[in-house]
């Protein structure tokens, strides 16, 4: 795949460093949802077993943003030149990143509302959406790749981000339903993520840089 | 531009270490300003849409720090030496990145005040006269950077980082007129800086490093 | 050792980094549960005297993640390659990471209490566990690391890592005869990671990278 | 000076990682301690202006943070070899640099108490003086810096780290007369770091790494 270029002031590698400080810090946020009860000794066991559903959602949305930290890596594995519209696309996307910590609090704090889950997968499908369009945007007519970049690997890539956007849709729509479908689609989705490899052979014949 | 070097004992990298580090906490750490309402379920959809104040401070805020984080690297893509004035001119510039979180949080909270209209725009003001004062610093007479870098770069560069207190000083001015249209100004920003993409061309000519 | 390679699109040093980033905010973080008490002047003395369960829980915590950090550097100085299995291990262990911040904040307020003790030495006991997994994946049949590590070594970690969990668990059992005792536990582990330098000779053999 | 090289496992320039982030981190958090008013809009103003003591103190703390941060660097430009000890040394040290934002809200909430004076100068000048053993430790008999490190920079920069605590000890001291005068010598111990830039005259002669 050769070196890296930047067409622009900014090296690519910036723009991911600017990504892995706001994903690890976002992450790490999400713990802030969780709140230690001030209530007297004897009641603090019950108060604390009714902390699940923040804790269960800390670790839901601990996982999605996993997710999604590992989809910026693979768009960016591509990517071998940056511009000021690839940088803004970027910055809107960490935008959604760094929101999710709210989006969080306001799940765990009312689980079973619907308008807690439609906020929450909201905030996820369009983030995961703005992924969606960034990955477009570089690789269309090979924008931002390598002018060789086998289309197959664009293509499945693709689809694949955009089962992230569809998986959040379906939540919402799960959430009119039954709020508590919707979160387990989001317990079930990280699983489907990590069982599908298949993106590990499509990436292993890249180049190292 | 050749190597970089360092007339003192702190690398120019390690500057935009710990300014990499605060954008991307100082920009994590404007969501805690949109904080989860505690009220009961009924009420939470009514209350969350009277959210929208802080949730629009909170994507300007993001923006404008984006924009500032953009600029600071356009800066030290042209710095190769550091020395200790200009480290403490960069740690000065942070102090002012950091506070915005704190300034976000008051325009959010009261967003159709005089008095939080002109404390955000003051620290945006101030904070971007420091990133002028940073670039004089390092170009006045080609002090840290290349003996050879273009005049008509370090010119267009000044233009280009004066807009940033100017528009703020405006912003101030209109918050007295309507506090409205001060926040409408800082939303009009980012897209002036999205779309005078010409910073590229001027860049375009640097050697990498 | 020689060069790292990477079997997917995930270079190994990318996990080192969220981790960094994890451990390091996680860390500070650790100072949020030391709150500043409000009360009026002349109180404020003893007050303050009484926040000491809060500031030994933040030494103890901050001393404990700076030994889990260490140990996570050490499985990752012997690994060469990563997969998709590796990276959701290290997530998820970043997750317990992640969520000590709470756990101390419980411990802090409530540091007599079985259930605190019991809620912070199970996360660290999983969160160990999972360290103890980790190693135990990469090197099983020399999966991930160089085909050469001695045996040695890896036994003598597998030791090492195992005993977090021995401890914590233990750590648990004396929580119900006297919570002061866990925390005297806690207290008494970083000191044994120090002393037992051992780790330092059996990695003195290992190639640079 | 040569290549830096790593006894154990754990490279010199992970410590100066761990440290960027700790670093940042807490000089972001300071911002936290400056709380938005919960007032009606016509007693904003006034309630902000009241607001100046936590200001004060987070400029004052973001900046001797600052050359705190310097002082690592400047510590870590020498270090070639990394051990268990000096591992530990530095972790003990980023416990006093993460616990300054807790000290920081205390003086900036009270900061006309001796009591707040006391534990702000006491937690300044217990992690300068871990930075003092830090630099002793690396440097006694050339343990961990090159054999031909000049003793005459040694001591140099042990005077310099010196005048940290002993100003902290005598902030201290003047809190006990008036609280004020504490505050006032700590705002002017950065222009003494700022304008003593021997410093740089001393490690200009250093090769480069």
């Amino acid at each position: 795949m050769g070196e890296r270029q930047e067409l622009a002031g900014m090296p690519v590698e910036r723009l991911e460093t600017l990504a892995d400080g706001v994903f690890s810090i976002a992450m790490t946020l999400l713990v802030l949802q969780i709140v230690v009860p001030a209530v007297t000794e004897p009641e603090l066991v019950s108060q604390l077993s009714g902390l699940w559903p923040p804790i269960l959602i800390y670790g839901i949305s601990f996982v999605v943003l996993g997710v999604y930290w590992v989809g910026h890596h693979y768009i960016f594995r591509v990517i071998q030149r940056s511009n000021l519209t690839l940088m803004w696309i970027n910055i809107v996307y960490l935008m959604g990143v760094a929101i999710v910590p709210f989006c969080a609090a306001l799940l765990g704090r009312y689980p079973l509302t619907v308008i807690a889950n439609v906020v929450y997968g909201a905030t996820l499908a369009a983030t995961a959406g703005v992924a969606y369009g960034m990955w477009w945007y570089a690789t269309d007519r090979h924008r931002l790749v390598d002018p060789n970049l086998d289309p197959a690997l664009i293509s499945f890539v693709s689809r694949r981000i955009a089962t992230g956007p569809v998986a959040s849709l379906v939540a919402i729509g799960l959430a009119f339903v039954r709020p508590e479908l919707s979160i387990l689609l989001y317990a079930l989705l990280p699983p489907f993520y990590i069982v599908s490899v298949d993106i590990d052979r499509h990436y292993a014949s890249l180049p190292k840089h």
